[in-house]
């Protein structure tokens, strides 16, 4: 394969670029070794700078693994994807030498596996720092770890400083969009939409809205919620549409009034915003519901009631629940948020997957992070695929393990569904945006099963890195 | 913290070194950043080739977490570990200004957290490429996925790249010792050895030995068997004992016959040998034993009365034991690997390892690639934890789970008593090889809580590579 002649990048740079080229290449003959990698990404970012100067097209030529639904996955071996100068997918074909012929502006990625950059529908932002740390079942949990860790993003540095973290390890595992709970802080979750847009990552960031009374002192009231929510939504959601949504996010039913989750729903349904929060996720919890909310039938009911049962609404965990629940869930289209890492770490429970599956309930995959203690989402999938294996093995049945194709979907062109996001991202096809994750895998000792290369993902790079990540065409994170 | 001077480096130094030296100076001051780790990198291995010709010692400045128990481990927070000229750790103490004051010699790993060098009881090398690939409960997954692949090796040149490719994995996850099954193939098993040997990480090899025809032909003769073990243990066990010992390795009773169980267990009397086996993974497998060894009351009772069962015997997932089994592992205190990842991998089950540990039971942990999907430690050392959550999940208790400090014991010098080299690594104490893991860990965010950091260490590395890893004070992955 032809690559960009030096002279013809030469003559066609800017000043500064070419004086880089030309100190790179003196050296790189010197210790090429040393260079490689580096020169290797220093092309791709001239190749990218170039292209969009002559309003040229960047191709990479590669392998990917592409989602089609719960039951397939497309693989699509030796294949080469265009990105024009919006960023978006501009054509994906078989390679071919009559493609490089009137062409020298491949970057090769043959030993790479591409797929589309993943989704995350449940994280915690500010319980970044507490990954591994504490042990309980969830409410001491919280109480003893989580909530005084949150209370410190009062100070702004310290939001700052943790909202990098969060978004670039995020990123580095291939996540290009995120769905999280900030801090009850206005100006924290103020400095988190911030940051998720110097990244340029794709976030739903929500601060978390709290307003029955605790000894930690970590509330608010009515009044301040609503002041909060008007001013993150006017400085954030209707400024950067584009890549950052605000998600309306009652923490859950242990920590709102009625009167709070019927603001929640009613502000969600006039601004036509998405709803996050969680239910039943440990049994613990469905006693302090009893306690808390004696006025509903049962735990469902009570978001049912207070009108947070929508369509755009994401539910975490969802383990205890009883069929009149199910199909409140069924009727109203609300999205489960399975978190498989989490409910083990905190001895919550096993989620029935399958069982929810054959019911049809729309469903998506989320690290939940701290209780999950990766915000890997390949690390997510393969807990999905584990996780079903342990619900036949706490059944003492057998067989009944979701493929990885399943798992995959979830993650990506699935998630994307759930959040109306399908038209831009979740796939790899022509005219999405070029939200690309990028991982190293030989392919050459693998067959070319679809099945086969997306389980070798799975379980090879659950917590490792990727090579390199895009969203809409802009590399964000690694080198090629 | 001074560093060593480069003009001492260059008037002490061998001429080749030298000029290296000065290369790497020259261009380090035109691009820091490029050169920044390589330059680290190559001033470390000067140190220690300049303290080895100047009768001088390497010290590491960072953090340790030494194993003590299975309630305790150690964490010493800021000391310097000195290597002497053998590799061997001279001395361990707080960090001191008067320690450098006569010292210029200390390569700063502040940043890090060191562990010693982990120890996997359980792996299988040919399954390497298997990782991920494959599904179903054991038996048809061996037939349907693993013979075929092992039966490759007995082309030399595949068994060399897999060789290569294994044990390179490990020792990047900072396994230092490693005990493997290799195919039943006398050279591809030398090659292991060979192999092992030129990368330098201890191991513990064995092929496979299973001499019950089998419809893929992957058995041999008793007499060849008795061949191939004689080769192997003069060839490699009697010549590099220092790190590699032969082990005897009937696969297990599924597929050996009497004879070969009882000429095992023999010949490793006879020669004070290690032995390995599999026991009691699966249902299934419970119901062959019945089938082919009849006259044994059950599956432990099978290895009992040929003699296989000794206190130099490991022996792989024992889900499946009744009391009277119990006893005789008890009794012969031989160890027990367990293997979370795999167990549930194949729907096997779950090993109850709080009640083993209760019993006395000796207990190491085992990757047992590529049924395991990692060859990380530190995944199994979370997966042990992690699977304890199961367990708990699975009988609706809590609370039971297993320590860090448990889990990490049962990694590190846990296993090195069970496999009798307690003597020489395991733990990080004067005197015995610097066997070393090093991770990249911001101990600065944690507190100085030995469990939390731990824990910290166990689930956001688990699936990523070490920094460094050194073996008997030699590097041998990584960079400083």
């Amino acid at each position: 394969m032809k690559t960009l002649s030096i002279n013809e990048l030469n003559n066609k740079a800017t000043a500064p670029v070419r004086t880089k080229i030309i100190v790179k290449l003196r050296y790189f003959t010197i210790f090429p070794n040393i260079f490689e990698t580096y020169f290797k990404l220093y092309i791709l970012d001239y190749l990218i700078k170039f292209c969009a100067e002559n309003e040229m097209k960047t191709i990479l030529r590669s392998n990917f693994l592409n989602p089609v639904n719960h039951d397939k996955c497309d693989f699509l071996c030796d294949y080469c994807l265009t990105i024009d100068e919006q960023g978006k997918i501009a054509s994906l074909e078989p390679y071919s030498e009559k493609l490089t012929g009137n062409n020298d502006r491949i970057v090769d990625l043959s030993n790479s596996v591409i797929t589309p950059g993943f989704i995350d529908l449940h994280s915690h932002l500010p319980q970044y720092s507490a990954i591994g740390i504490g042990k309980g079942a969830l409410l001491p949990w919280l109480s003893n770890y989580i909530i005084p860790l949150e209370s410190k993003f009062s100070n702004e540095q310290f939001a700052h400083e943790q909202s990098v973290a969060f978004f670039n390890e995020a990123l580095s595992f291939g996540t290009t969009t995120i769905v999280t709970y900030c801090s009850i802080h206005r100006h924290a979750t103020s400095i988190a939409f911030e940051t998720a847009s110097d990244i340029g990552i794709r976030a739903f960031i929500g601060n978390s809205l709290i307003d029955l009374p605790n000894e930690a002192g970590y509330f608010s009231s009515l009044e301040t919620i609503k002041s909060d929510i008007d001013f993150l939504v006017n400085k954030h959601h209707l400024t950067n549409s584009e890549k950052l949504q605000y998600i309306v996010t009652p923490r859950y039913a242990g920590s709102c009034t009625k009167e709070l989750m019927s603001y929640s729903a009613n502000f969600a349904k006039s601004n036509d915003l998405f709803i996050q929060t969680h239910l039943a996720e440990n049994k613990s919890e469905l006693e302090l519901m009893k306690k808390l909310h004696p006025e509903f039938d049962n735990y469902t009911g009570i978001y049912d009631k207070t009108g947070l049962l929508t369509d755009k609404t994401l539910l975490a965990h969802c383990i205890y629940l009883d069929q009149t629940e199910l199909a409140m869930i069924q009727n109203a289209r609300s999205i489960v948020c399975h978190c498989p890492t989490s409910n083990r770490y905190l001895s919550s429970g096993i989620m029935p997957l399958v069982d929810y599956q054959k019911m049809g309930l729309r469903i998506g995959l989320g690290t939940d992070v701290a209780a999950g203690y990766s915000l890997s989402m390949l690390n997510e999938a393969k807990e999905a695929i584990e996780t079903s294996k342990s619900y036949d093995i706490s059944k003492d049945e057998n067989g009944n393990d979701i493929s990885a194709a399943n798992a995959f979907y979830l993650s990506t062109k699935g998630a994307a569904e759930n959040l109306n996001i399908a038209d831009k991202v979740g796939t790899i096809h022509i005219g999405l945006d070029a939200d690309l994750a990028i991982f190293d895998l030989d392919i050459k000792q693998l067959s070319a099963n679809s099945e086969d290369i997306l389980r070798s993902l799975i379980y090879k790079k659950f917590n490792q890195s990727a090579k390199a990540v895009l969203i809409a065409g802009k590399r964000v994170y690694g080198s090629l």
